[in-house]
């Protein structure tokens, strides 16, 4: 094991950083489970071994697949720069308290997040817990800048 | 702080990609801006509390919310790059001046990149400043391939 | 250079992620040579220098653009996180040859995605080399979760 990996900021770091890409790579198979129980296809070779008649008929957007496309690109747009500064911020060294509150906060926004897109709950529960996970990365951001600025 | 964080092209390294990350989250609440002001939603739920008549008028793109989308969608294919690429290239052990016209140039690059592309600035304004960034993240590439090839 | 860049896991690490993300990068070149010979533009400043006759007909998207853009964005949805959990997989010290084999495969994997995706190949080449990628990344996530988990 790297030196780093005997950190124990650094390893709280690396368990939340997996478990949140994990969570967002899963969204890439419920994607495809929404395409073929909607039938809703992007690419003609998708829909070659259907009857001819059917195949135009796939090719088409469906709303429940763009629901959790536009689910999936919003992980993308924030638990990316959370792992990407929450690297930078753990290797600042916080204490270890204020560490793991900023990542469990996180990945609790980031599940709540995907369970209010998927499931359509009422706002403002999507734009709340959107905005719970986006304070986190700017204040691991602010974390950072504060102890290591070098323009 | 790790041993890391004592490294001069390390913390320059950190406090651009800091700051070109917090540049792309900042588009987030930007799209949110130009989606109430301009009255375009994606989602039902987003409109629920409007009067029934307007809502299916609410859900429509709007040529500034995409423009916007566009722009996040482009930092999002050219800064995550540049800071995964430049976390290695820090580590690669550049000089400092060079490592700094590296990462100047990229965030310069991009924040008139995003001038150019909000404010729809006359080309080539917008391809020139994404070409600069995207050079700098090649740059970065050859340089790490040049001294780091374990294939 | 920095200690970490002695070890070679780690510099098996560099080496792939910076070719997947070289990949990932020259998807945009290949997009804007698509919307030139497509005629296929997003904004209204890139055709501003066109005939005014001209100019509405080529803010269209165009199958082919739009094939080669959901090819990046699967780059996207792929290769980041592979870079991300790599990263922290190459910290926890894996053995040589194991490691190889995660990154090789999931390099060839992702250059035949592209080509399969590109080139309309006949599914489920495509399927079948996005399968591959994606189970790297997670048989990664799960080395990292089981060698360090600090809830």
């Amino acid at each position: 094991m790297a030196p780093l990996m005997e950190d124990e900021v650094f390893m709280a770091f690396t368990t939340y950083a997996a478990i949140v890409i994990l969570k967002m790579s899963l969204m890439a198979p419920m994607t495809a489970f929404f395409r073929f129980s909607r039938g809703a296809f992007a690419n003609e070779e998708d829909v070659a071994l259907k009857p001819s008649e059917e195949r135009k008929k796939l090719l088409r957007s469906h709303p429940d697949v763009e629901r959790v496309r536009r689910c999936h690109q919003n992980d993308l747009e924030n638990i990316v720069p959370f792992v990407l500064v929450g690297l930078l911020y753990a290797l600042t060294g916080p204490e270890l308290s204020a560490a793991l509150l900023h990542f469990r906060v996180f990945a609790g926004s980031r599940i709540f997040h995907t369970i209010a897109y998927v499931g359509a709950l009422p706002q403002p529960s999507r734009a709340l817990s959107w905005m719970i996970g986006f304070l986190v990365t700017i204040s691991m951001s602010y974390r950072v800048l504060s102890k290591v600025l070098v323009l």
